[in-house]
């Protein structure tokens, strides 16, 4: 799929939109074959047994599949996420996640595709995610 | 269903294994028919479009369901979530969040059931989980 | 809701558009607060363990929520699932099942709810589908 | 992964466990890095628009997520979906469907990956599945 944004451009509206939460997050990678992101792990996403919580996964699944699915059609804000489902699948330990997107699907109306979400030091994945996003018609 | 944890002790459980998030969250009614509970939506929640963004929905589904499951099994707090299937149905204002649990199976490995979550001044549901817990075994 | 088919304007739609599987089904009740049919179990859908297959369940998930779908919106034979995603709570007896589908929201292009499954014989539903369709736009 | 069953052993354990349904599918590949099968489309599985149904989608995807998980863990029958959910991406030709499973966990106790799904004469994938199976204990 060709794209129409750099990963300069991702990483700039990203700051403009996303100022709660942008900090958190490094976009890796970004070509026509995969995108990829880093989020930082802090106190605030941790859960007894020294492990990053559930909602913190699904957060970053969530904003990696809209920069993908973002990098392809361009910087329209308002693409919504109509549906995810979430396999948790290990403990990921205290330590940054990054995340590595595929696109299934990217029609006028829709984009669908999964996340498979990494903590450091596992090799295997810690949660895979499938997403649905609305995509705004002008 | 019996209950084993009532409003008061699911309270305390709540501040003393999550206090970086309880203080977002009260418990509005736990009885065996219905589980329902609050969240104070903050400017850290929000997303362009005046709306409150998925991950905090997804978030309040999470723990909503946790602890509908733990009022039932007691507090095992190594509770993990296996699964979750969100849909979102509605933008939300940019006001509280509320959300109703309801337990479709708790077998002696695996809780299974939905939330509904809605924002106030909105009569239908802003988001429909289905989520499975995974009870650990002693 | 406001109901635009009847039970037997969709019984007709079903044999009409359906015939290799309308035998296997009976709507039960049609009304504006609750949709429900039956399966006809036979031999071609049962699995080892004296149980129905799970692809059966999801059959009459799918075919319930389309109807309940049919009954506001009048007879588009082309709206298509998008998402399904079904949690498999407890084993089916060798017997008939039932379905109950709820409409959570229903906008010009999407049709979002869920659907609980029952085994005759059995208090406790068997399974449990959230379910997406996509409505055709003239 | 290693694997304890071979294309053959799989093959002869579909045909004693499955009678009703094996003679539609086909074992395509067997290794430690692929799963794949083939369905024979016929009139049944047919629907209006020269498609295929969705639940035939969902056979295909939950016969080769099971096969895959028993190529690894053997031949245990009593292996039961817990979890699928299903994305209908694009509308399969009337002609027949291959699938390609993943594993991405494969515990003691689940088995948790997705299969995509491919109409003959599409390239891109036509249904994008996420299941997860309950592995039975002695």
């Amino acid at each position: 799929m060709q794209q129409l944004m750099t990963k300069e451009s991702l990483d700039k509206f990203l700051n403009e939109e996303f100022p709660q939460v942008s900090k958190n997050f490094k976009i890796l990678d970004v070509n026509d074959q995969s995108f990829s992101m880093l989020m930082y792990i802090t106190e605030e996403h941790l859960r007894p047994g020294a492990t990053v919580s559930g909602p913190t996964m699904f957060l970053l699944a969530d904003v990696t599949f809209y920069l993908a699915t973002l990098s392809i059609i361009g910087p329209k804000s308002l693409t919504v996420t109509t549906n995810c489902s979430i396999n948790f699948l290990r403990k990921p330990n205290e330590k940054n996640l990054t995340s590595k997107a595929r696109i299934l699907k990217l029609g006028k109306t829709l984009s669908v595709g999964d996340v498979l979400i990494y903590s450091e030091d596992i090799d295997e994945p810690v949660a895979h995610a499938s997403l649905t996003y609305s995509i705004p018609q002008k």
